[in-house]
């Protein structure tokens, strides 16, 4: 049977498809599932590849940096040498542009923040002392990001995401005409949700912006700069060598980590930014902290030995993620193309596919999966304050489950969208 | 020949013990060492005690926590419950009012006051609103502490330590008149440097403290609560036994951190708190990270297997630490208790000793030793603002230099003081 758009089925049609899908959508709640999809989370698969990181220092082994820090002990709050040496290399920046720290890239974002709010930076007002701060967030986007600048009192901005990164004739018109707009959120490549990888015109763009703040900071997370699934991948230029080319160096922060390398609880998070930046930073958080864990570090430097260890083994989860990636596009092509049920990203890596439900459809679709024990990201979530205006975008993260669990997920979601998109039809 | 006391010696023999002593002192500099016993660092041979731990988690180990939790992956916020429990049985309190962290106790303490200053507490004005916010600063004290007050630009007020804990009528007499003050430091055990343990009376006393501000909070870094080299040491009341007795359970903070069980750099830090202010806290600390590495958690949980197991360490570090305290406290009592210059303390455990020069001498010292190759933590650090109104108190930090070591760098010290002393007559 050939297959029409929803749009241009017969009511009978669209009768005969609601009960048939209703029986199948009260077949899977039956079965009562418990399965949560809510967030980006490794599977035990990917955690297990860096168990044997578990055994890199022993008691046997010297605890000693390569500069003769004493990694058990206090000290070396910017971080030992090797580590800031593996992600200088793997980022292309010099290893006294890096600052490692704890096992959180997020609480590194939290500490940029919380420094231009007290002190102040590059001898400007303390963000706490000014009436109305700004911050411009690309979405969909990530729901932690909006929550930080929502932790400050700050305005949020949407900001349109393009299929090639952030609306930048917006962003050029913000960023260059008020005062008040700080800073912007961006993920360049894979962005969360979207999976968008910013061009090298629009990285170019952002390196080329003239502020009217001087303390306007780009939030660059490069949180997926090394999780491709293909084998080829398309890069974005790098905003470092960017800024070079404008002298724009010192507005970035530039944030990495080892979450989804190694371990996502027990990772190596760090920060890139100008030796002016850093100088700041390093001394305000010094304030709070002698040091990071250094064993943990050195843990990470001596496992992977060198950049091109991490890219090895970055391999290694992209063997098993791109299945669970295929399956999902697989199931939205298979059941919602052919009905023209909204549109879906196929990123070439990161860990998020954003499908596009049709407006107004995505709360209802998140309640449906809910309701038979599929838990998702909240609809709206991708947006700050939680407001989708379309009501559309739904954020799907299928790396933990495993390539079977998801499949039955996937058709459950596809489902649920089938549902909901016939519910708004008939309301 | 018997000794007379410095005051009591004649301009001739001044003068003899002065150019016997600067000889001494010209001879030890002629040796040019390079001895650094600024900071409160355990020694090498205490952080070996701990690298057995090194081998506790391995690849063949499961990461799962008690409550089935993956310690490799995101989650957890407020720690695992092993951990929680074990800093719970230590400290006499229910594991669901332990928050564990990351590696620094000092993090959590600036955490708390980001907490305030941003956002308020306990329904409260945030401290970044209001104009004068005041701290109270028992001194001497802790040269970290005060920086993170002075990082926010809060006042500090120093408050007289005396035998028993900090001058309670002039605590009292602010804390309870004053609105603006929203906080004391306090080390309650063996504090940083003066080695006093808060009384019986004193932690009532701090219990029952009816402050002006409803956001007053007690920091009660209770830093070495574990660190006792006699046996049987005098250990002060819990002050969360006594908030109980007073209803005051929301008044205090108490931080602690295996920083100086395990390793300095790579331990596990946590705070206490009734219900009501972990309930912010960790509500807080969500919006700057998903959580803290939980393997070294596990990995301390199962090394020390319960509260007994890490008592039964501390042990072994008193083994190490009492013969450097004995060698401070025996080259003082024989070089400058006899010439009646200064006094210091002979504390139960901790990690410094507190030596009160004759007034007006202490940065000279200091200055002597460094220019002989000893780095002392530098005089006034232990004051607000680095202002030691006496120029007398310096810390001795003894833990790190072995026995042989100390009691070189103690002949040195006490040659420092007599030289310091004496210009100090002539001048």
């Amino acid at each position: 049977m050939e297959q029409k758009l929803l749009s241009q089925l017969s009511q009978e049609a669209r009768a005969a498809l609601y009960n048939e899908t209703k029986a199948a959508y009260d077949a899977f709640a039956a079965q009562k599932l418990q399965l949560n999809m809510a967030r980006g989370n490794p599977s035990p698969e990917q955690l297990a590849l860096t168990m044997p990181m578990m055994n890199t220092l022993s008691a046997d082994d010297s605890l000693i940096s390569e500069t003769g820090a004493d990694c058990r002990n206090y000290g070396v709050p910017g971080g030992i040498l090797e580590v800031r040496t593996l992600f200088a290399d793997l980022l292309g920046v010099p290893a006294d542009e890096v600052f490692a720290a704890g096992n959180s890239s997020l609480q590194l974002m939290f500490n940029c923040f919380q420094i231009a709010y007290v002190h102040g930076i590059a001898g400007c007002t303390p963000w706490s002392q000014l009436d109305n701060v700004k911050f411009l967030c690309p979405v969909p986007g990530y729901d932690r990001h909006f929550a930080v600048a929502n932790y400050f009192g700050f305005e949020m901005i949407p900001i349109p995401m393009l299929a090639d990164g952030p609306d930048m004739d917006m962003v050029a018109k913000y960023v260059e005409s008020d005062e008040s707009v700080k800073g912007i959120w961006c993920v360049p490549i894979y962005a969360n949700p979207t999976g968008v990888v910013f061009s090298d015109a629009v990285v170019r763009r952002f390196a080329s912006l003239k502020p009217a703040a001087q303390d306007f900071r780009i939030f660059w997370d490069n949180a997926y700069f090394l999780h491709h699934i293909v084998e080829n991948p398309v890069t974005p230029l790098r905003i470092t060598d960017a800024c070079k080319e404008f002298g724009s160096e010192d507005m970035v922060y530039q944030f990495v980590s080892t979450s989804k390398v190694t371990f996502a609880g027990a990772g190596i998070a760090a920060v890139t930014m100008s030796k002016a930046n850093l100088a700041q930073f390093s001394r305000d958080m010094g304030i709070q902290t002698i040091g990071f864990d250094k064993i943990n570090q050195l843990r990470h430097a001596r496992f992977f030995g060198n950049a091109e260890g991490v890219k090895e083994h970055m391999k290694l989860h992209a063997a098993i993620l791109k299945p669970k990636f295929d399956v999902v596009i697989e199931l939205l092509e298979q059941e919602l193309k052919p009905l023209g049920l909204g549109t879906w990203s196929a990123p070439q890596g990161g860990y998020f596919i954003s499908y596009q439900a049709p407006n107004g459809c995505a709360k209802r679709i998140v309640q449906l999966c809910k309701d038979a024990g599929v838990t998702l990201t909240p609809a709206g979530a991708t947006y700050p304050g939680g407001k989708d205006p379309d009501d559309s975008n739904i954020r799907i993260a299928p790396t933990y489950p495993s390539v079977d669990v998801l499949r039955k997920t996937m058709e459950l979601f596809c489902l649920c969208v089938k549902l909901a998109a016939l519910e708004k039809i008939e309301s």
